[in-house]
């Protein structure tokens, strides 16, 4: 890892990472992508990047050709750039097909997009599958174009190239794995684009840093949708096979709301964690169903493919007015925003990890006095100080994982960790 | 069917039979039945009638004897006839037995029933099990009634006969069958009769003109609970083994609530359909639990019968201030009240009809857009217009049917069986 | 039993009983709880003494040294004694070892425990595991105590010895059992102690007096916590295969609330049943999750000994500010307090005695009519007097047992049981 991280709060590196990552012009395949993953590499070592052919297939879907643009703009007769995609690359459509042709204003105005109600935002359009070009403006920029001839320009190649993403297996002890997965596929856009991938790259960073992991994890940067398509239709069966839990990461960096999006089982390892953890890290979460999904959750748990994938978040995606313009930058993101989406996660991964079912030893209650941990001394209330300890040998019963323990107590994971790992030193609670 | 159908809307077809029989004196056997039933068939052809004789063993009940009336009435000292069978049926108690005899107003007034607190509702009362006469009258008369000598006459039979029902199958490509019981014994009321009856007829008119029936259609015109135990006592097994579904339409004409009563196990098909069919139909009925209980659903559900069949109702028996006397009349019962009960049971048998099971056929979301069911233009809210169709296949495991989909999708019964017949038609989905 | 119930209420009876017991200074071990002991055995003629030896062990615990007090208190330099055992025996720290000394105030302050948001209370404390000697005093009495020397002493025994309870089994017709367990370790307190114990008695008395009881019942006086786990260590087997309720006696003696603390599983019959009786016997009953227990269901529902025991209670412990201190005293613990806690637990066993699974023996309804079991005359309003009947009819399907039905269909239990038992008399029911 750079020195930068030497320095300063994990927060602040990764809005750091962020800031050197917005200008990319990223979608899902392109040399935006690659660059974007270069910069990555430099900060975790073990990512490897993957490129996959134009036509390969994947389940129901083939891999596109590959979009890159030079230059994209809209002249108009005295040959002022009216829009530049140089000046940010949302005023271009995703996927645009090249172009070099005068209109009139008239002629122009189907291939413009713009949001009247928000006049200050350019919005975020793509089509990917249908051949289209066109431009995204602000409806202030829009109002005042005059009539007139325009002269529309994208030069960009559309035609076969691969797929990028990136990938970085962490082994661990065991070979049931932990997936974090990322989309990077997103042009100047921080909540719902960098947010994912700087938080990602801490998570690995953290995790690498680890001497005895329990878990194998599988980190993946790729495309949303056609990306986690792709890589399932090659992983599926080792994913299925190992995967205890798995965390889209995405929107993790407002300071805003905390965000539970379940998996469509709803209640798997990965939803119990992740519900135990957030009750803790920020009571006031907002909880989503699955019906509410909308990033790589819907590959990973769609039928067939069952994984138990949740997604924790600051501010969902479709539930603040910045998102998918360009007012989803980095103001709206901030170091402790990514901060504490970064915390939430690492406490599920944290409580993953020593998650275990336990049984007590012992029939009846062990004497925690003579080990040192009751005050032995009775008066009233000095029960209430061994209560957590007590509580969690009483469900102790061979049924319950931490996880369970912990929700049902009422107690932080943290703390949950801490007396389970006490009491099993101490032969009152074995490991099922 | 008759002329009056074509020229008027179901509604109001519905309330023309009701008027029609609206004064004929039925009980639970005699030929009020049987003119009731003649005229059914009338507008079902293949209506058939079946006559169980009196002293009949049906489970622990014995068909009781047959009674008619051929007249009945209280004259004074002057010959005026103070209370007549003739004005209104509902003044004679039913299966009251001859009489002919002069009392004192003293001596009459224990044969007398009124209701107090409703002074000019003439209340409905019958004595089936025990040998009784007696007359129902206003408050208001009752409270007029001179001392006096009164003659009393009920020229009655009550003697071995038969019990009369109407019962047509309509054949469908399963064996599996969907019951509709309605009941035909009451003397003349609208609501808590004959709603039942032409709403039920009106079902089986658009159920026998249907040419691809899934399901096979037992529905019965019974009198209420020993009609229902007679013809389960001969038709049980069958019946166990194939029903699928069941109704018990009444009180299905008034224009006030909504409502579901459930079956005793709760969560048959019959309750799940009829509950996310309500939702959408009529968002504030009234759910009833099976302890709230009053038609033949108490044998079709009784233990050893257990059968999976609820009752859609409008305003339920027992909830209405006019219910069990003179006061529910054709007034109360409307031709939009009766059209809004068929609807809610047709959607019923319509959303059970496409009732089954599917399966997503390839990992992943399928593309949608290369089949012409996306957007291909992707921006902020255009994903919403393809939500429910992606909810469909997100949810389509194998293990929910189109109901349950239906209801965890909160999408319309009709909606629901559209999107899963386009899903299928495109190999999208198998069927299970 | 004594004349004393002849020419009192059972309420007026234990009451008179906790007045005889309430100056005993009883602790885990020694000669209290023999005097206890002997006065109930008066009581209940079938009550066994055990005596356990100090050094025993049980489980994780072993039986500790008996300890018992000639004389202990405090003088001043003027030979006043200013705190003294013989006038109140909380005065002394439970388990205080020798001591004979002369101490400055400010030596002796360490061992003081009062009770400053409690001034006029004197706070009950023990040191059973942990070799010390202190004495408990109101914060007034603290706050005059003249600095100057004092003479502490503490004339008690703390030595081998051995750990006393009383068992009583009576014997009924099936071997099944249900436990009654009350503790009898505490020194003068009257809702945390003596209610227990004289509430049991009176059950004892009650269940005697029973000639043909169902099931066993084994009733146990015993030292709290090292009383029920030395017990449990010497009878678990047998309890575990025979125990199917169980009940913990403990503060149910005052005027105020009515509580259940279910068991750690949840669900039991035990937990059942006391829900529904508490339902109709005290509507605005307090329910209590295991995790706020704190009486000897610790041991009885721990993992491994896992028996279905609940805790019947007026106020709960820890929930009343008396608790713990020489304000509960018998103003507090009243005949009528004692009376209710009385009645709802005795209701308990009687719902339980009579708990079966019963199963309609005909199908559809069965004609009650026939039987007098039902209303002839059939009007508005008149079915309501047999719902009762006709709900229990229709819910007996052989998977409810009586407290379920009750539970269901909202009937108080001995109505429940008085309808079961005339449906099966009637050979509508059968046992299962």
């Amino acid at each position: 890892m750079s020195n930068r991280q030497m320095t300063s709060s994990i927060g602040e590196q990764m809005h750091g990472w962020a800031t050197d990552l917005f200008p990319i012009c990223r979608s899902i395949t392109g040399d935006g992508v690659r660059r974007t993953l270069a910069y990555l590499s430099d900060l975790m070592p073990g990512l490897t990047i993957h490129e996959v052919p134009s036509g390969t297939q994947a389940f129901d879907w083939i891999v596109p050709d590959e979009w890159n643009v030079g230059a994209a703009y809209i002249e108009d007769e005295q040959g002022r750039r009216v829009v530049d995609f140089a000046r940010n690359n949302l005023h271009l459509v995703g996927y645009s097909e090249p172009v070099d042709r005068w209109l009139t204003l008239e002629e122009l105005q189907p291939h413009l997009h713009s949001l009247p109600e928000q006049p200050y935002a350019i919005p975020y359009v793509t089509s990917y599958y249908a051949r289209r070009w066109g431009f995204c403006v602000t409806q202030e920029q829009r109002d005042q174009l005059p009539s007139g001839r325009y002269h529309a320009v994208v030069d960009a190649t559309l035609e076969p190239g691969s797929l990028t993403y990136g990938e970085i297996i962490l082994r661990g002890r065991e070979e049931k794995e932990i997936l974090l997965s990322t989309y990077i596929c997103h042009p100047s856009m921080a909540n719902n684009e960098l947010s994912g991938p700087v938080v990602t790259t801490a998570l690995a960073g953290w995790l690498a840093a680890q001497d005895d992991r329990r878990f194998t994890y599988r980190i993946l940067f790729i495309p949303e949708t056609i990306g986690s398509i792709v890589y399932l239709s090659q992983h599926l069966d080792e994913m299925k096979r190992n995967t205890i839990a798995g965390f889209v990461v995405s929107c993790v960096g407002d300071d805003r709301a905390y965000s539970l999006l379940h998996s469509r089982a709803g209640d798997t390892l990965a939803d119990r964690a992740a519900k135990v953890v957030m009750k803790h890290h920020a009571p006031h979460y907002v909880e989503y169903s699955y019906l509410d999904r909308g990033s790589d959750e819907r590959q990973y748990c769609s039928p067939g493919v069952d994984l138990p994938v949740v997604s924790i978040m600051r501010t969902r995606y479709n539930s603040y007015p910045e998102y998918h313009t360009s007012l989803d930058d980095l103001t709206l993101v901030t170091p402790s925003g990514l901060q504490g989406g970064y915390d939430a996660i690492r406490k599920c991964i944290e409580l993953l990890e020593h998650n275990s079912v336990y049984s007590a030893t012992t029939p009846c209650e062990p004497q925690l006095g003579k080990r040192g941990l009751y005050p032995t001394l009775s008066g009233r209330g000095s029960a209430d100080a061994a209560r957590a300890m007590m509580n969690v040998l009483a469900y102790s019963d061979g049924t319950r994982d931490v996880v369970d323990l912990a929700h049902h107590i009422g107690l932080n994971p943290a703390e949950a960790i801490s007396i389970v790992e006490q009491l099993a030193a101490k032969g009152l609670l074995s490991r099922a």
